[in-house]
């Protein structure tokens, strides 16, 4: 069975089953001209859009199409992570050709559904069209409370630079996968309750996911006047990192300053904040600081994020 | 110069500057993680996504980029007029091959952004990515009164159907560029003040805008228990439709029925609801009652709208 046996509007009502009923803040789901979700009292919304395409963003032949719903989902959701908002919903916009296995877009939804489930982030709507390519547009809208953001905007010299979790894991399972090592199976964690708690924690300037990479995100926090050398000896990483990647012939420190898709979040705090163990208690995570602001340009070129044109 | 004289953050940068600084609902906009809209106390959130791909919903070379952009914009919020909600914001996702002019994108965006302050919704966000066929992807965020969105539901035996405007422009305006006789300019104009008079009328049951056809979307308000017989020579035409069709050897009745993008609304209302006059002075546009719903299934086939996959 192909997507073309079952239509555009036989995929909507396989989708809509799959997802069930409207929950949580959901006052009207799928299947109407737009959904409606509820926000509570002195909330603001927040709304982030982020796009994943056949060949650029995954790969059918690397990873399953369940793993490339919950992907998606997931770095989405971490942009609502980065400004420190609790999840409402989100809408899904594929893009397929007729051709396409009626099984592998089951499979996209599969992986949509199952973060949506794990993240409290029902799918409430969206599109789905012809196209020569696959394609899944994920809109992803949460509630924080008024004025509350975390923003990329702030930083100032002096300030410390801070990061949860570990870094170069999304960028090492994609050099196995290119070396023909196995498949993509990790999903990254959107750090939800992580930015929700920073988000109320005192000292806290500025957040951004780490999902261009580490030097290339830390780039947008700081802007065209500020630098904070990084020393890779001091990035967080995963257990067993350099041995991996030396394994691969591939540089650690690259993969971990450069690699991408770790959807970590990465933060500054002004000088007296409290240290990197008080953050990882109150965060419930891993927290590293890895370097002080300095006024001053950046070096110019270095370990760059991932370019799309 | 092409997009990848530019690069991603080159052309979010061209993009930014062209909208502007953050207004209305926006708390903040273009450059952050996310985007922050601003609702009022006791309304709910409305959200829809809208997909326009290359070859499937437009073509470079029958309509201007501008065009596009337009018209992909007016599309996406005349399913919150749908709603009877307001525009908040919108974000956009545009997809596209690395050669594609930079003049196409400036173009998509400039339509975009004269739809947006057209209709005070702004663009805050959204995503770009290559990708080897051009699309853009629009979600379109609005706020309705708690409880009072407008919904395609509700609708019984002996309720009536009206619709705003005049039904076939876009199908006979394709089907002139079809014809090569002109290129495509006109924008449909989403109704987005007359949907938000609906949801406060009394009598008004459910609501749709016509965008895959008449006959399609009014089988979406009846569902597979209804039915409503529709006289071809009641429904609201454009001036001249008639004789525009049969120069162009088109079926006017077809058009009309099944055209589709018309972007009017089509909504049913209780059988002692006020008549079409009313509401055309209420709405502020001209509505026409087209037909009474009855028990029982409609004919199969008839006029189908636009078939995906």
């Amino acid at each position: 069975m192909r997507l073309r046996d079952v239509g555009e509007f036989g995929l909507i009502a396989r989708i809509a089953r799959a997802a069930g009923p409207a929950r949580g803040a959901v006052a009207l789901g799928i299947g109407d001209d737009a959904a409606v979700l509820r926000v509570r009292r002195g909330e603001q919304v927040v709304v982030t859009t982020d796009a994943f395409v056949e060949r650029v963003h995954f790969r059918f032949d690397r990873q399953s199409a369940r793993h490339i719903g919950r992907f998606a989902l997931a770095a989405c959701l971490s942009d609502l992570a980065a400004m420190g908002a609790r999840p409402l919903a989100f809408t899904a916009a594929l893009a397929a050709p007729p051709r396409l296995p009626l099984a592998t877009a089951d499979g996209l939804t599969a992986g949509l559904l199952e973060g949506a489930r794990r993240h409290g982030s029902p799918l409430v709507g969206g599109n789905v069209t012809r196209a020569r390519e696959t394609s899944l547009t994920l809109t992803a809208l949460g509630a924080v409370a008024a004025g509350r953001a975390l923003t990329r905007s702030g930083t100032r010299a002096g300030d410390r630079v801070l990061v949860t979790g570990a870094l170069g894991a999304s960028a090492l399972a994609r050099a196995r996968a290119d070396a023909g090592r196995g498949r993509l199976t990790r999903v990254p964690e959107p750090r939800l309750r992580a930015g929700r708690a920073l988000a109320t924690l005192p000292g806290v300037v500025a957040c951004i996911d780490v999902s261009d990479g580490l030097a290339a995100d830390l780039g947008h926090l700081l802007g065209p006047s500020l630098r904070c050398p990084l020393d890779p000896e001091r990035l967080p990483l995963p257990r067993g990192f350099q041995a991996a990647c030396r394994a691969l012939g591939r540089d650690w420190r690259r993969l971990a300053l450069a690699g991408g898709e770790d959807y970590e979040l990465l933060f500054t705090v002004r000088p007296h904040a409290p240290g990197a163990a008080r953050f990882a208690r109150r965060l419930g995570l891993p927290v590293t600081e890895i370097g002080v602001v300095r006024a001053g340009r950046p070096a110019r070129g270095g370990a760059g994020g991932f370019r799309h044109f």
